[in-house]
C-alpha cells in the first residue's frame, strides 16, 4: 500500500496516473509503456509519505518513468539544494507544502534529457532551472510543463545555478522592495552568514550602500568578520559586542540604517531595531533562533519603526514576478563574474543524509549542501 | 531664585522677558508696566519646575502680566483636559517637551480676552483653540500669537472643545492613514474605553465600518460592553475571553479585519495581532499596559503582517497638518450633533490637584479630567 500511494507522487511531475514499477506490478508497468509516445527514464528521488523530522521521513526510492507530455519537458537533474524551507515542508511547518507523499526539494538545475512533441525554444544538453522554483526537485529525472522551466547560461557554476532562484533572489527584492536606498545610505542586518546575508552584503555594495553586519557570538567569529568583510561588508559586529548602551556610537562614519534584515528573532532582531534611525523599516525574512521579536512601545510611537515581512513564496504569486527571469539572469550574472558568491558544499546524491544531517545543523555550521546527482 | 526661574516660564507663551510680580521686585514690574501698551492679566497656572511625579512637582503660581504685542492674541482659558503625554511631559519621559520650568497642559479652549493691535478675524468673546495644540494651557490667561489660535463654533459643548485636537484627532487620522478601508470592513482595537477607542468606533461606524473591541477584564465588564455597543461597537470582548485558540471564530459575520490599533501592548497587543487577516497592519499607539509588543516571526513571514506606529505630534509637523483644522472643525460638528461623545469630568481649577490624582489612575478607571477654569 505504501508503494502505491509514493508512485502517486509522481503524478504531480507531469503524469496523470502511473503505476509504480515494481515486482508486484509487471502488469500494470507494460501497460502504460504500450500507451506512451514517450516516457521518462526512471528516477531516483528523496521521498516522504508522511511529516516529520527530516532524517526519519524520506527515503531514497526508485520512482518508475512518467510519460513526457506533448507540452513537457524532461530533464536530468545535475544540482539542488537543501534549504531550511525544504526541510520545513517536510516536518509539516511550512505554511505552504506538497501534499504526501512528495518528492522533497525546491530548486536546482537540470539539463534538458527529452522534449514533449510540442517544445520550442529547447534542445536536449540546455541548462534549465525551476522558475519560479517548484516542488520535486530532489530526484534525478524530473518531468514538468515547458513553461515551468527557464534556460541559463551553461557557463555558471553548477551549485550557483542550482541556488540561484530563493537565497539570492530574496536578498534582491529585499533590497529593492523596501523604501528606496541610495548610494551613501546604510543597511543592518543579524544572520549576516547566511546565503541571504552574504547575498545582501554583496549586492549592497554593488549598489554603493554600506552594510553593518549582526554575527552570533562563536569560535573563530575574527574570521568570520574578516571573511565578510573580503565580501564588502562595512562593519561586523558580535551580538556580544552590542551590549553596549548606545550601538549606534559604535558606526564612526557610517550613516544610521533606514532598513534592516532580520532573520534570527529575539535579542538578534532587537539589536537589528537599535541599529535603524528614526523612521526606519525592519524586514523579517526568518527566525533561526526560534524566538519572537519583541519591539516597545515606543519605537513605533516616538522612533516611528516600521515591521514588515519578506516571503518569497508570496512575492512569487505578485504581478513583479513576471520579471523574475529577467532578475535570475542578472544575479547568475554576477556569479559568473565573481561578484556574488557564497560557500557551499557539492555532495553526492548518494551521501544525501549525510548532507541532510550536516543542513540540519547536526554538525554545527557548515557550509550549504547542494546535493549532485 | 526659584521664583525668578518659575516667571522665566512665562516667556514662551508670547512675552520676550517679564520680571515676576512678586513683593520682592515691586521695581521690575512696574518698568514693564510702564512700556507696554497693552499687558494679560496675571495668570494662575499649574507650574513645574523640574521633571518627576507630577503630583509632587506640579504647583498652581500666579504668574504676573505678559505684553500682548501686535500680533498676539490673549486668551481666558475656559477648560483644558489632563492628557496621559501631559503627565508624561511632567514626568520628562516624554521625547519632546517644553524646558523647565513650564506650565502644564497641552490642549484646551478659551475665550478671547484681548487682542495685539495687528490681530485681524478675531473679537473679544470668541472661543479659539491652540490648533496644533501646544504647551501651556493649565492656565487662566495664555497669551500666543495669532497663528496658534483656531476659532471655533461656541454651540459646542466647552469639554468637547477642549479635548478635540489630541483625542479624536488621533482616532480621525489612523482610521485615514493606514490603507483604505471601505465600508463593510472591519477593524480590530485594544483600550476600547479610551477616548481614543471609543472616536474610533464612533467614526468607524459613520463610515460603515465594524468595529471589533478588546476590554480588560474589570468588575462592570457587562455595563462597560453595553455602553460601547450603545456607541456602535459591533463586537466588544474582554481579555479573558480571547483565550481561545481561534479567536476568528467569534466573529460570526464579520469581516476578518484588515487594520488595528494598539494602546496597550503585552498581551492584549497579540490579542489584536491574532484578529487580523493576511497582510493587515496594527499601529501602535499608546501603550497603558507598559509591556512591549511580542510578535512571532511567521507573523511576519507567512501572515505578512505589518507594524507600525502614530504619533499626532509628528504627523503635526508634516504637510497633511496644514488640512487639520478643517478635521477639527469637522469633528466639532459631530460632537455637536452628538455624534461622537465620550465621558469627562469637568473638575473646578481649585480642585487640579484632585483631577490629577484622578487622571494618575490613583482612584482606578475615571472619565477624562478636564480642569474648567
Amino acid at each position: 500500500m505504501a508503494l502505491v500511494r509514493l508512485a502517486t507522487a509522481r503524478t504531480h511531475y507531469g503524469s496523470s496516473f502511473l503505476c509504480l514499477r515494481s515486482e508486484s506490478l509487471p502488469r500494470c508497468w507494460s501497460q502504460i509503456r504500450a500507451f506512451s509516445a514517450a516516457m521518462s527514464p526512471p528516477s531516483s528521488a528523496v521521498v516522504y509519505e508522511h511529516h516529520g523530522p527530516p532524517e526519519s521521513v524520506t527515503r531514497v526510492v526508485e520512482l518508475p518513468p512518467v510519460e513526457v507530455k506533448e507540452n513537457d519537458v524532461c530533464v536530468k537533474m545535475l544540482a539542488a539544494p537543501i534549504n531550511p524551507s525544504d526541510i520545513n515542508r517536510i516536518e509539516g511547518v511550512y505554511p505552504v507544502r506538497p501534499h504526501v507523499p512528495a518528492v522533497g526539494g525546491y530548486e536546482g538545475v537540470g539539463e534538458v534529457h527529452s522534449l514533449g512533441s510540442a517544445v520550442k525554444g529547447l534542445s536536449p544538453g540546455d541548462w534549465v532551472i525551476p522558475s519560479p522554483p517548484s516542488s520535486g526537485t530532489w530526484q534525478t529525472y524530473v518531468v514538468k510543463e515547458q513553461s515551468v522551466w527557464h534556460k541559463i547560461n551553461k557557463d555558471v557554476p553548477m551549485e550557483y545555478a542550482a541556488t540561484v532562484t530563493i537565497n539570492p533572489l530574496t536578498a534582491l527584492r529585499m533590497l529593492e522592495d523596501f523604501g528606496n536606498l541610495n548610494p551613501g545610505d546604510a543597511i543592518v542586518q543579524n544572520g549576516a552568514t547566511s546565503i541571504v546575508g552574504q547575498c545582501i552584503i554583496q549586492l549592497a555594495r554593488i549598489r554603493g550602500i554600506h552594510s553593518i553586519n549582526i554575527i552570533r557570538d562563536r569560535v573563530g567569529s575574527d574570521e568570520v568578520k574578516e571573511k565578510l568583510k573580503g565580501l564588502g561588508a562595512d562593519e561586523v559586529f558580535t551580538e556580544s559586542q552590542l551590549e553596549v548602551k548606545n550601538v549606534k556610537g559604535l558606526l564612526a562614519n557610517l550613516p544610521e540604517p533606514a532598513l534592516g534584515f532580520n532573520c534570527v528573532g529575539g535579542n538578534s532582531a532587537t539589536l537589528v531595531l537599535k541599529f535603524l534611525r528614526q523612521g526606519g523599516t525592519m524586514v523579517t525574512y526568518g527566525g533561526m533562533s526560534k524566538k519572537p521579536i519583541t519591539v516597545s512601545t515606543s519605537s513605533f510611537i516616538f522612533k516611528d519603526l516600521s515591521l514588515r515581512g519578506f516571503w518569497l513564496q508570496k512575492w512569487m504569486s505578485s504581478d513583479k514576478a513576471k520579471e523574475s527571469r529577467k532578475m535570475i539572469d542578472y544575479l547568475l550574472g554576477l556569479t559568473q563574474e565573481g561578484k556574488i558568491k557564497y560557500e557551499m558544499e557539492l555532495v553526492p546524491f548518494s551521501n544525501f543524509h549525510a548532507a541532510l544531517d550536516k543542513a540540519l545543523g547536526k554538525f554545527g555550521s557548515q557550509p550549504k549542501q547542494v546535493i549532485k546527482f
